[in-house]
């Protein structure tokens, strides 16, 4: 086959994420019939960013890097699974597997897009900018609204209460405060409801 | 709880969604461990759409709108099913099936949104713009490159051959020649290698 090596490395890493596909994590599907894989998570982000970014903290977001950063900001998962956002023992080498897994996913694509990939994924990271920010808080709200739809299957499993929701949460106010004021209400009613331990 | 009727019409839609990810298609992961599914398959076309937006047949494409169209242009299938490309029986009643679900799904949003998706959809059906185009070819180059990577497994099981392959992924050449130009180069192989009959 004669390819041009640039298209070639850009279809190389086109197969390579398929791998996302396999990296489960602790949210059930609404239905609880099988747990998420990073993959269709980071679609459903995608969607949601176009159907919320009107709440985002400011109206004039760009909704474009909102979408890429929602798009690839698992990607290095490939490499480093999925971190419970409540499990405190793998948050401490979190960052490191992750600093390594985008050095090498990141590094397939053409230099210049390997940093620009490098670049959402650290801009993902850091909550700096609104468009983080927003999807940031929506990388959030999507597990309190499978929690919400399925009695706190996840919460349950893992005996997460709601002072630590709220806690590691509590940043989505800094992309959406109206956001932020939907999911304490669910949290809130899930308490109420016997779903989430207080 | 107290939601503005808007935002509350906004988030039933977005749990409604996470259905897409229970439509199977016919394409097969590349490990070969499972078949894909729709809410997979568009994430993995909104990431090509970032990476490969160089090829499209116009360099100053609208990557948004091209985002946008390949992350819900599957959504019609939580009703109305996913139709194999290859299968011409499900495809006399297709376009019937999923105006009915767009009509249903696109009309959970709040108005202005709905008319936003369903012409956005429209848009990618009609593959009149650029963007339809290169939305439409970034769509037909994934399950060919699953297939290649399978050796050729969807297409043994279904007996495609090579001239149909050809004829329903044509189409790509009018949204990247490029691109169609590297799939003629894969499908020319899987013949060679004797996974696509000719």
């Amino acid at each position: 086959m004669t390819v041009d090596s640039r298209l070639a490395d850009q279809i190389r890493f086109v197969v390579e994420i398929d791998k996302l596909k396999q990296v489960l994590r602790q949210t059930w599907l609404t239905d609880q019939s099988r747990k998420e894989n990073s993959a269709e998570h980071s679609w459903h982000l995608g969607v949601m960013a176009i159907v919320l970014s009107e709440h985002a903290i400011r109206r004039d977001i760009d909704v474009l890097r909102v979408l890429k950063m929602a798009l690839i900001h698992d990607l290095v998962e490939i490499d480093a699974g999925d971190t419970f956002v409540y499990d405190e023992v793998a948050a401490r080498d979190k960052q490191e597997r992750e600093q390594r897994a985008a050095a090498r996913i990141f590094g397939m694509l053409p230099p210049d897009q390997a940093d620009e990939f490098r670049h959402l994924w650290g801009e993902f990271e850091a909550r700096r900018t609104a468009e983080a920010r927003f999807a940031a808080a929506l990388d959030r709200l999507q597990p309190i609204l499978h929690n919400y739809h399925t009695r706190g299957k996840a919460w349950r499993e893992h005996g997460v209460t709601s002072d630590k929701v709220m806690a590691r949460n509590g940043h989505m106010a800094e992309g959406s405060p109206q956001l932020w004021d939907y999911a304490t209400q669910l949290i809130a009613d899930a308490v109420a409801k016997g779903d989430l331990a207080e």
